[in-house]
């Protein structure tokens, strides 16, 4: 098969793929032969996989169909939630791309890499002409991070450093920031140096006590502009037609988000 | 001044500009030798602003300061809804991205097409590598769309075509799709055709019942999985460090988000 | 006709009744011979309802119908919308109830009245042989409040004094409280001195910030217990059976509810 | 010690007791003597608390800290919760009691009654001069139920009845009503026999599916007017001081409410 066609619109050797049986059943797999997918509700064998296009549907051992799909970022990214609580969420990753006007050929920074999720996100839309400059403080993060941007495939376009971001980082000029610190007042003067003004950036926050406090360092400087604090919820269906009604229990806070834009500095 | 620094690192004549008094005055003007911008602040000559680099903070004749900056597209589409109810927001826009999994070089389906700001979106986003085919039946609308697009600047990567969708799309192989209609189960054959399998789509619904005959619809055809219903709630806040409280009222809706990929024909 | 009767079941001269033409268009007014309520939708003449039962349908000038109700409380509190922002709603006061564990024959300690609603809620539910204890420091608010507690029938069992609470109440053993007023801390040592012990107590605060003092205050005593901080967030409906939807927008903050129960002291 | 006393300011043998050391180890106990709670905090011996007033702090084994509370209804109907789902929480409750214009000496028809939580909210206020008719289908539930008002000391003020409420109720000239049943539309000519007119209604509802059907069946009896759909959404936080945070998952749906109000029939 040739190369253009594995992993684009069939599921070969090696390829990455999500089964999912039904919505609490879903599993991304990466395809071997020999290899088998063992679940409650039956076995998978990659072998009844590999070669058929994505899209298609497979039978369990059991008789029960489970569907073949690529598997989307987001899909990667959920399935984390399962390991990692506190992560920046699909919903929170969506606003942000929007207020960070993000687009392709964009120069972003990141401060705080978590495990690497966030950084995916940015790095797929600003694509290759882009690039993301990540800067993480602890040395065993960065490195699941690194594993999962590798994984991605998007290592040529994110720079990640070990490095503590408060002491400066080596960028300049660049488009865009997400900060997910617990102590991101200390930051700001590097993100003014870093940043071209009128760069977007938004700050991830947990709890109230830091947004308060980055409120008051942001005014206090005299150089950030349109500051927003926000948060959003994500409240998620049972999908049947014959009795639709929303999830019994959800995600009622990840963290909040504040928004500001870097200004040139205002006269006192 | 060159064309290189013109409108993007600097306020020139002909170029864009967000002027923000406060959170309550923001207006977005086209910046011309002579003209002024008056508001119950005081007065702004463009003459002040043309010449300087954005994030600069100028005065209006009251002393009241002003800052200059490039308006992002969502504050273009913020700016849309004092005109027009029940279009998709941006706290929207953001997990469509999301669940479209989108990057630059996608080839996007849109099926109804509004103001143009979800074509917007979608556009910057799949970049120069990638398309975005929309198809508006009201010809109207679609002017409006055309006229947005273009002063986005994004009309290269865009074919919008005045037709009535459920009637068939000219494209095929396409990677995702929004569907932005009244009844979009009368589309899903449509979708069959031009959509590549494994395909993400995202149908956006005012109604509760819309949802649910859709749900009915797409569990008939037996190709389509991963079906999810939700709705995206964003909260905001006065930002200021020492009163922070949520604004007292907000959007409460603007519409459901039915989620669902393609798959192959699944036997009965 | 006979006192017993009328008000309880008829609509007589004098008699409060609610007159519903549709969810937009609901007044309440005391009825009186010769008079007429205009609307956009016609004119209602107060004859055309005198003597007929509540529950009545009765015809506008125009043709359409208006449903004749006796006001219950909330419609009382709910027309008050209007007029003031930042009172306490009915969603608040549902769940202060059960956080109160109201029920006839209490004595209720209340600081900050505002318009009289809450203190009208509780009086209602605490009957005839409970009793409310208000504490008001505005006198313009007070004579607001007054009114509105006679016009609802409860004088008799509340005590309304127009003095400051933080320099002490009259009142001892009393069995719960409510207080709505800025800087809840200043009366600590007040509620723990006229509430017995357990006794619960709710806080309604507008600012986190507020909230954030108080829950320290309350920790420093050392004789309070089971404290919890929640909002109340009603969404309502549009009711049609065939377009059903949420609202477009809501009430998204009234405030924050602080709740806790006044123990004897711990030991350090 | 006298009668008036015990387990009215003193925690006596035989008496209930909320034994509370956190928020997330809370006991509600009969005390007696001889008997012990353990924890995985330690032991209390009961014989420490028994004597001792309510709002007392006794140490446990390990000494830590727990303080002794009368339980209030609310404690016992979140204890209720570990044990059994889709109950009507007191978030519901509350707007029940604030929609139906609940006070003491009202008539109420209950229909559905599941635990008896409901019973007994409604019991608690309409008071000794007022009464609870309670309808019942499942000889099971209504013994749990019946235990359970037995034990908040609300049997003589309610009236339980295994029966299916859809062939009618004994009772004529209620003042209001809660249904709590999957087909309400069932029940409706029932409620028009039972309720006198103007009477509000609340039904209780988990899907979007049984609200359209109610809404229908509602408009189509000519005779039922005031109705709104409404949910209620109880967001709860760490009540830190120095890290407040709203709850990271929350109770995202119990049901939806249907408020009516009973009228005279309209002529077509």
């Amino acid at each position: 098969m040739s190369e253009d066609v594995c992993c684009k619109t069939v599921a070969c050797e090696g390829c990455p793929a999500l089964v999912a049986i039904d919505e609490r059943r879903r599993f991304i797999v990466t395809l071997r032969h020999g290899k088998v997918l063992g679940s409650d509700r039956g076995v998978l064998r990659h072998d009844d996989v590999i070669g058929r296009p994505y899209g298609s549907w497979v039978k369990l051992s059991s008789g029960v169909y489970a569907v073949i799909l690529q598997p989307r970022l987001i899909d990667y990214i959920e399935r984390g939630f399962k390991r990692k609580s506190q992560v920046i969420y699909p919903k929170d990753h969506g606003i942000i791309i929007m207020l960070l006007d993000l687009k392709p050929g964009m120069r972003v920074l990141e401060i705080g890499v978590g495990s690497g999720f966030t950084t995916a996100v940015l790095a797929r839309i600003v694509g290759p002409n882009g690039h993301v400059y990540s800067y993480e403080i602890r040395r065993d993060m960065a490195e699941v991070a690194r594993r999962n941007i590798e994984a991605a495939g998007l290592a040529d376009r994110v720079t990640l450093r070990v490095r503590d971001a408060r002491d400066g980082v080596d960028e300049r000029g660049l488009d865009a920031a997400v900060v997910d610190m617990p102590d991101p007042w200390a930051v700001l003067h590097v993100l003014e140096e870093a940043l071209t003004p009128g760069a977007p950036v938004v700050f991830f926050l947990p709890a109230i006590n830091q947004v308060q406090r980055l409120l008051g360092a942001l005014e206090l400087r005299r150089c950030w502009a349109e500051t927003r604090v926000l948060e959003v919820l994500l409240r998620e269906y049972e999908a049947r037609a014959d009795a639709l009604r929303p999830r019994t229990t959800m995600i009622a806070h990840t963290g909040y988000l504040v928004f500001s834009r870097l200004t040139l500095r205002r006269e006192a």
